[in-house]
């Protein structure tokens, strides 16, 4: 393949200080350093995670100016002298985590997402919502050829983000996930992970519309939140015993307490939400009783995504997006902040 | 070896309702059900449980009348009829698991405290408070013969559950273990187990005596609650990054939060004490971040009971004792209510 | 339910000697010990095991004179006094492991097939070739009301061994497992438990026929060893590196050791099958330099056998079998000796 | 720190073909790649290994013309324009896998040792053998400052590979590990590691001499190939039914093969050592009665390393060499071949 040519500009939306105007505007065209790729980013995922960034409302500081997104999903254009592996064409997305120190003991065993260095795209290092993007080629996505660039952008940050959960999770094909928030942007994701994986899957969100998605989607029992007197027993009953694991996608605290009464004995209640300012609480005596885990599961590493990526590939994980303009972006931000988003928005980079 | 002359009566102590007086009298000796052993008790600890099942403050009931006690050690006097692997004059020990159902998922698993129908020795089973004691014969103790009776009673609870919190911190050898009072009857001994597995033990507890006996006992760094100022950068610098694994004896709620806050990424707090009305907060974007777990440990099962005891009988862990007569034992019950206990105290069920 | 009418005798099939007469005949009707649980065996599985029990082959003694089979489903009609959890009219499964001593160190960690005092069904206890056997009331399978007792026979012993064998093979879901003899009676129920547990299938076996069958299972990949020139090359190349786990059911010296030579880096050979005088080689400098593991893996135990059962009950697992009479048991172990199986025969005990 | 100086040549110990001389001369310094770090090399220990290197026996190419050695500890003098997380002065050390792709799914999961492109010290690369080496600074070893630089050499290959099998072998504290060759220069590491992570030591070696020094080491119990008649029915007394894991120092295909016949039920036999065209036999039969495993280890990875160093560091484990001139290195290889080493050679490069 001949050298594509890299324009010296390119659209963006940047924002120059937390909470500030987002302006869709020219901007450079990164170069990458010698261990970076540089990624014609097509299409880009757009992620609750891109208003905290916004906000700057998380114990974490943003770089500033910033350009967000870390769902980017593109084609290989360039690549600095180090770099191995990659070649000018190949498939390559932008995800959370966009490099990592490689030597702290956290990288030593593939937890490079728990790097104290790591180095976050549209947080610490300019993401997704530009055209051009660079990625360190260690940490960058490998899409299969192949793959419809929109569709696999959500699978970069929020479909890892819910496998590695259910990894998490640490359970066997055959026993109960319970997904609170079942039928939301991660939730749908995960019920269908979960379904892959050979898990038996309750689900837990309000509303006959959704109760229909979630047995399309393969979820075995569904629990009304609007209907269910007492959820605790119900899970209890549905689940003869209690669920083996609980990804808690709603970021609500009640919610999360209330799984660590649902949960069973010896099972796992999975924390992989990012509320700000906000307490996962459980009783002493009946945690020490039942001896249930609480994990905090983070973005996964690169065989996580690798894995989930592969489910996607396969056809077992679909993603219901809607494409719109990254000139729109705003927009789904304002969205965002009043809970009004249903389902995953996707930029096209170039409109 | 001749069968033992069994008498009709014995001493005891027993109470007639939550928080009633504790009286030493003559009550029958019991009669094993077919698949229980009769054990002559010669010595039994006292644990802190014992204080709450006479108070009956624990979201749990217990039998009316009872005879309280669950780290018994004795000898084998007789069995029922489809007991089988004892014979008479075999050391045996009386835990706080006393039998359980044999049919569940959790006894299918080897997890059979988890048990629903757990039946509990000194609890909702007479207990090891008396000269003559039953226990299932699956689950009682194999207590090498040899043993020092009075010296091997703490290991049969105090000692199983520090060991099998140390167990669930999951830790390998050379990684940091922070003690959270430490030198409290069950930090001591838990000091002493993470020492003969290969940890660094890091102690957190007050005085300058405190001190010393943590050193003695092999444990590598001691930290003063009196004179720390700032608890976790204190523990997070000691350990260079945080303690792969914490296990809280201290049942503080306070000490319990800050262990949540010094525990390494990815690393392992345990919950083991069992503190009345008490909860667990863990701040929910911390624990994503780092990717910590927090996990409840209960009392170890049979094999976690056999591996305690070999390293009490292979002089590794030391169990530092008091002797007292059974007829003493409301004196000891008062002394845990003023939390005047140093170490622990052991009855002699003759006196 | 009223009490069952229990006869004084029954028919079996029985032999006096290794390799003697099977006779079909009137035999006592056993009386359950104080532990055990009496089933009225409905249909029993015959397995390849029953043959080597008759023949005397392996180097493991058996009682004679013995009544074979350890695939038997029925229902509860009596039990010994120290029988809890079980009623009359429960459904209760026979399997190969009757009992366990329930107090070495195998059995403390629900190794119960691993205990050396393991008794067997058809083997060193009296099994399922029989209308009415005697089953250790904690060892007895847990049939859900409502199952075919037909059809769940196999399940008690091949589909509970294939089940642990893969749960061995320690895969994640979206790994890739290599069963070689995927089409015989063992290896379509691997196939079937393989695809419920969301791993990618390949399998190894002759002819169009099985290929059909096998794709029709949910199998992915099919290599005919009759046609791949290099099966080892044929499988590195069909998983992309070599198959993450194998499960050896065709029991070929040689099919076994071709084995370590696709298995994926880090990968596990997983040996089942139980011939006589057979040996596993592997070469060691490959095995270090790739880090894989050969592991054996026995018969389930009580959480295998609920698992592999819970399968089976929700239609993820069919059995395709063959009812014929147990007094045509002689004219099964045959066909075994010929090689003349397809499938699994199921006997009817009350013909 | 200022930039050290630099020469353009130095010495080192090459060879032009397999087997061919062994010529100590001059030959230029090498310059790092960008992601490369330059070590000035003080010491480096001689494996058993850099034997096959040369002689080319391994069914695995090296280059040609090589420089040795995989046991370099020295100091770092220079590095290439994209390495982060060294500087000048540090501590470090060459070590068998000295770069991976960083992109396989090997690497991927820190099993970069088992890279399909795995670059090799003193291998595919030019080694410790010489005054100066490159390696790749993600798989450089980080050496405490302070540490004995000619001590610490045998560490890096040696102390690593038995340290990593131990870990293979998934012991817990108390448990039996058998060492077969416990006292040659990998076996007595290999105890010492042992004795520190908590296990109880079982060593089988020859000799009066041996066993003194096996328990000075730490060694519980020592079995004498010379005297014992029946090894595995003593290695099975010894240990109270078998070992629950072995490592497998000897390279003889007799000693690895007993060992599959005293490990306990459900353990681990570990094989390490490297033996040309050797094979390893477990009796299918027996292997899957017992579910024990066989696993190849190879050499750690980053984690490993720096536990194992943490180890040397804190004085658990010590390394008794014998140091030469780098010069005299043709004569180690020839006491190699003669099998007349005893502990570990260490060479001196500036001699």
């Amino acid at each position: 393949m001949s050298a594509p040519v890299i324009p010296k500009t390119q659209k963006a939306v940047i924002f120059y200080e937390s909470g500030g105007a987002l302006e869709y505007k020219d901007v450079p065209v990164p170069t990458p350093k010698p261990n970076e790729i540089l990624i014609n980013i097509k299409y880009s995922g757009v992620c609750h995670t891109d208003l905290h960034a916004w906000k700057g409302d998380w114990p974490l500081d943003t770089k500033l100016p910033l350009i967000g997104g870390h769902e980017g999903a593109g084609v290989v254009v360039g690549m600095g002298a180090n770099v191995r592996g990659w070649k000018i064409g190949d498939y390559a997305g932008v995800k959370w985590l966009n490099g990592s120190c490689m030597s702290c003991e956290e990288c030593e065993l593939s937890n490079e997402s728990n790097c104290p260095e790591a180095d976050l795209s549209g947080y610490t290092h300019d993401g997704s919502f530009q055209e051009y993007c660079t990625a360190d080629a260690v940490q960058a996505a490998r899409i299969p050829q192949g793959a419809d660039l929109a569709e696999v952008a959500p699978i970069l940050c929020a479909g890892v983000t819910v496998y590695k959960a259910l990894k998490s999770a640490d359970l066997a094909a055959g026993e109960w996930v319970a997904i609170s928030g079942a039928c939301g942007g991660l939730g749908s994701l995960a019920v269908q992970f979960a379904k892959a994986m050979g898990l038996r899957v309750l689900g837990i969100d309000g509303g006959e519309e959704k109760k229909k998605m979630f047995h399309e989607m393969g979820g075995e029992v569904f629990l009304d939140f609007r209907l269910e007197k007492d959820m605790e027993a119900a899970v209890i009953k549905a689940t003869n015993g209690g669920a083996h694991g609980v990804i808690n996608v709603s970021v609500s605290e009640a919610a999360i307490e209330a799984s660590t009464r649902y949960v069973r004995s010896n099972g796992t209640v999975v924390l992989v939400g990012l509320p700000a300012n906000a307490y996962c609480k459980s009783e002493v005596f009946s945690q020490v009783v039942k001896s249930y885990k609480i994990v905090g599961s983070y973005v996964g590493n690169r065989a996580d995504t690798r894995e989930a990526l592969d489910f996607f590939v396969r056809g077992l994980v679909k993603s219901p997006i809607h494409i719109v303009g990254l000139s729109t972006l705003p927009e789904i931000y304002e969205k965002m902040e009043k809970g009004q988003i249903v389902g995953r928005y996707v930029v096209d980079t170039t409109k």
